[in-house]
């Protein structure tokens, strides 16, 4: 396997390389609830003993966790679980506001799982350019108005059984967090105005050629590997994306 | 005057706090070209005495101008100015890409400038309640296409004879750095999806009804004022707005 991220590159090839299993230690843990925000980690030594790895090798690991706000590290105290919940990153990720700018929550009104081959295009762009994809599709609405029509692509490997699952929560990312120990840490964004087609159309309840929002969204987990192609198409008339620049 | 920002928070019954006489004089230093990039500041000590301050409010305003990543410090050597260019920061805060998720360099295609009275929307947005307001209204081209419907407004205190300055150059940020001491660091915007009006469809060449992109924006300078309520249109059939979530 060889990956080059966005942010992070690693090669590797005899498999993961050895920090990361570190790193998937202690992110089960989080996940599984076992060490909560603002819970201390085992010293390095106890770690690296833990995990059969070098204490360079367990500090590797918690310097990058720091460095994606994952941990943070204080001077003679330790190292603690910075207390990043599964909402303030749902939100952080979700950037529908209405006009007073306030958080909407987002609620399913329809979906479909399936795993399906992978085209040219996924597997260019998702992580280990994988042979077959998990494709969800929802509906969802917005203070009771049929608002987003999202499509997700997931590798098939990362996301195994994700079909038997369904219903599936509204904040997708805090399953895969959960379950699948990904944790969505960056998404790049492409932004464009598009005329609803037939099917958006009737899904939403708006004319054919209506404009909607369509954000194009490649998600990347806490080590920088994509692991998602998300298309959203949203409604605005009630709802605008927002973002701050700085 | 009373001025309640969304970062910061001050407040001055006599006119300007002091610690922005130390922030205006380097601004106006870093904008004349006389502090370049990775240039050295005056200690606390001599700034103090060169603006007439205390040495407490000289370190004030070194500790806001570090936390806006103007300056940097440096432990035992000194402060610095941040690599911070003109050219960077506009496009931080100008997004549009070409498909490859390439950097576009707009031109100023027609422009014009007036003064009028602010509306009453400007002024709860506008720092320090505007009476009066300049009105920048631009089209610009992307690659040989009229792709932008740009309105940029500004209080007219603050942007005294902008007027006499056109041609304004594109990157407006440049202009109001150099000529007005505003640096703009940090912009909110709300994205919607509409369709092209008669006008905006005439200036771009397209139907109208056509999808358009439409951002507006309030943008920040240095002390947290909001300077700029800019709304902006634009094509998105081969441009798109990017942006990184994290």
């Amino acid at each position: 396997m060889v990956f080059t991220g966005k942010r992070q590159h690693w090669t590797s090839w005899m498999g993961q390389p050895l920090y990361q299993k570190v790193i998937d230690t202690i992110v089960a843990r989080i996940a599984a609830g076992e060490l909560l925000p603002g819970g201390m980690l085992p010293s390095e030594t106890q770690l690296a003993a833990e995990v059969g790895v070098s204490q360079g090798t367990a500090r590797k690991a918690l310097m990058m966790l720091e460095q994606h706000g994952i941990l943070r590290r204080e001077q003679g105290r330790g190292t603690f679980v910075t207390a990043r919940t599964p909402d303030s990153s749902l939100f952080n990720f979700f950037r529908l506001r209405d006009h007073d700018g306030a958080v909407i929550r987002p609620e399913l009104v329809d979906e479909k799982v399936v795993q399906r081959a992978a085209t040219a295009e996924e597997q260019s762009l998702l992580f280990d350019k994988p042979d077959r994809v998990y494709e969800i599709s929802r509906i969802r609405c917005l203070e009771g108005i049929n608002s987003t029509v999202e499509t997700s692509v997931v590798p098939a490997a990362l996301f195994a059984g994700i079909e038997n699952r369904a219903p599936l929560p509204s904040a997708l990312y805090i399953l895969y967090q959960q379950n699948y120990g990904c944790i969505v840490l960056k998404a790049d964004e492409c932004i464009v105005a598009t005329a609803a087609t037939p099917s958006q159309a009737k899904a939403l309840n708006i004319c054919e050629g209506a404009p909607l929002l369509q954000v194009e969204r490649l998600a990347f987990d806490i080590l920088g590997r994509p692991i998602e192609r998300r298309r959203s198409l949203y409604r605005t008339d009630r709802f605008s994306y927002r973002v701050t620049l700085d």
